[in-house]
């Protein structure tokens, strides 16, 4: 089975189960269209084949012994070079880090080890996942971004490279590199999955995340992170349309033209598939969320890096040295009332979700922006990343030019399961193409 | 029983539960002490007799047919007046809220209510519970301070006033008055028990604690606060005696003398009782201790107030003033780095605390100091309040000015049950007299 490394994350583990795969096949399969796209797409930082091997065959003889550890049994897994892979290098995408090597695992990669995942490498980031861009290319097309700063994580899963991948998202870092890329992108529920081993950007506001090709695939690899499962909550076919409360307003103004006009006409494909969409309200306080995401933001970002900046400033990247030196001048006051903002914005939301299972919204501002300078605007997602409620991207569709955009769902705290379901239903009503490199 | 006042939270409830003694008359004991006394303490900012004896008579009611809510069932307990009281005025000491009356019980006032204790009325706090003074005396002395912020809880208490009351700690503000005063303070365990309506001073420091005469009366209010029973793991005269880790260092240098000095008599009694005291060596962090605490507690205190400061700026007294206006021109990165200072001192009085059930120190700086001008020094109590780990004073000894001194002992979090059972230990070692004003 050369072309296992197109298979989506349910599909492969079915067939390892059933005897047909085995995690050593997938895993070469997988390194094969790595060494055949690495070179255009620039996703990773470090490959472990030789870590990744022994891994995948010791998989493959419990495999054969009819001991399967999980869903994620020999499934590759790309890990975002910000987690820590104990005894493999992890950069954090900065000059500072270029030889670090941690001795332990993140809590989240020893979970997925544990689990039977196999992990290929470390997936590029931008500098300390904030936004001075990756080498990383979109492979939609190579000219443009893929988004950031999970940017090789989500360009790896959308190229074949891999079937999942581990991101953060502080501001918009796991759900607009998805949508860039035409994956589907995860950010659950703030704090629900352990950051413990994951370099933090602001520790309000980070969140561990995911990429994958299909919803499916995002309820199995958050039930390999959460030790709970997903898929059992997740009807297919003959599942409730879900009731939908599309934002406009401020999204609206300042959505791409594309972009819009792209959900626009998703939304009528949802209703005309049964879907109740009705317009909800944004809360007045919407209008803080952004300056109060960026004084948390610029004040733990600063507070993290504090010591390293004043002696190496000179090893620290344009955009995030910007954001640490405004940071440094946020008096605690400003940070604390914007930390207060935060409880507030989330009371708001939650009573937006009271009459609707999910808040919709395009999950990126514009498609994937031409160009590497740039990784993108994250204020579509920003808001839910200060609330802390879970979010997940869809692809939707093409732009004229062949750029993939996205749906983004929003749901209650701890409300995984019902997103998971209402954005597999939104997946089989967009019906999205997914292979890019492969048409 | 016209001495009824004169009874501990245990004796009374062992009277009443035996029908001799009722709500009703304890509390009317009470009251008559509180005509007594309250014009040379001042304890009290608003004294409810009405609704105290409408509460009491349902009370001897039911306690007459034998229904016993708990063992604070007919107990008088003064409550701070940061503490909501619905339909009871609250003043937080502060004439911006001269007037003010919630609608609804802080959490642990509702608490005790349902567990059947009676509110005789709401007493003296410094202003928003921080430095600048209440009226209230020291019942020991007249001319002294009571210590502060819960002045007139410590004070009421000592004086035969209530046996038990609410008062709050963010630096030193239930040890510090409990030792002044003579009687037993505590300090459980950060966030172990709400502090909804409470109004906040410093949210990541502050502590709901009460005043009562006797340890097995903490482990009393305790029980009522939390729906747990301490008082089972309380053994009495049998029980081992503790094992103590004394820190000098600090405390030593900066103690007045005749705290010092009574505190190493404690010590040498409590070793010729059987104890086994060690010393205990501080952290090296222990030197930021304190400016971590001020930053953290300047930054809170002016966030809390920012817009009412703003607007109402002559309303506040001079020292919450230059709380506020300091706590305006803190940098966020320093707050930071003040919050996370706390964890990591956590962590080191946490390991401090492997080898020995408690950490032993003077309760207070001073004795309660002359003039009402200075409530006086928090700081051999900030430590815990900053790490959050529980703690307790009991009284040792009077100075030859008959000023009462005492012994402060803090352990692990959540370790309120072993803290009881040493600070009784230490207290029938002591043998410290009840009455300051019935000698």
């Amino acid at each position: 089975m050369e072309d296992a490394y197109r298979l989506t994350v349910a599909e492969a583990s079915r067939l390892i189960g059933e005897g047909r795969l085995t995690p050593i096949r997938l895993l070469e399969s997988v390194l094969g269209r790595i060494e055949e796209l690495e070179p255009r797409v620039e996703a990773w930082v470090t490959l472990d084949e030789e870590g990744a091997r022994a891994s995948a065959e010791a998989l493959t003889r419990e495999a054969e012994e009819g001991d399967l550890r999980s869903l994620v049994h020999g499934i590759p897994v790309g890990v975002k070079d910000i987690y820590f892979t104990g005894g493999l290098r992890t950069t954090m995408g900065s000059p500072i880090y270029a030889d670090y090597v941690p001795t332990f695992d993140a809590e989240t990669v020893r979970l997925l080890r544990e689990a039977g995942a196999v992990i290929p490498g470390k997936t590029e980031t931008t500098e300390f996942a904030y936004a001075d861009p990756a080498p990383t290319r979109n492979p939609w097309n190579l000219e443009h971004t893929p988004g950031g700063s999970s940017s090789g994580s989500a360009a790896a899963v959308a190229s074949g490279m891999c079937p999942s991948a581990l991101g953060s998202q502080t501001g918009g870092s796991v759900i607009r590199p998805a949508a860039f890329c035409g994956v589907v992108g995860m950010k659950p529920t703030y704090d629900l999955i352990s950051r413990e081993g994951v370099y933090p950007l602001s520790w309000s506001l980070d969140h561990v995340g995911f990429f994958t090709r299909t919803v499916e695939d995002a309820a199995i690899m958050l039930g390999a992170l959460t030790g709970r499962t997903f898929a059992g909550e997740i009807p297919s076919h003959e599942m409730r349309a879900p009731r939908l409360g599309l934002l406009r307003g401020f999204f609206q103004e300042r959505a791409h033209e594309a972009v819009w006009g792209g959900l626009e006409e998703a939304v009528e494909r949802l209703r005309d598939a049964g879907a109740y969409v009705v317009e909800a309200a944004l809360p007045d306080s919407f209008g803080l969320v952004l300056p109060a995401h960026r004084v948390i933001f610029a004040s733990e970002t600063a507070s993290i890096h504090q010591d390293l900046f004043g002696a190496r400033r000179e090893d620290f990247r344009p955009l995030i040295r910007g954001l640490i030196a405004s940071g440094l001048l946020v008096p605690a006051s400003a940070y604390l009332k914007a930390r207060r903002f935060k409880g507030k914005f989330a009371r708001e939301v939650g009573a937006l979700l009271r009459d609707v299972d999910c808040l919709l919204t395009p999950a990126s501002v514009t498609p994937a922006l031409r160009g590497l300078e740039s990784t993108g605007d994250a204020s579509f997602n920003s808001p839910w990343s200060l609330c802390g409620f879970p979010s997940i991207t869809v692809p939707s569709g093409l732009t004229a030019e062949g750029l993939p955009v996205g749906l983004q769902l929003v749901a209650s705290p701890y409300g995984e399961g019902g997103l998971l379901g209402a954005a597999m239903w939104c997946e089989e009503v967009m019906g999205f193409p997914k292979d890019p490199m492969d048409p």
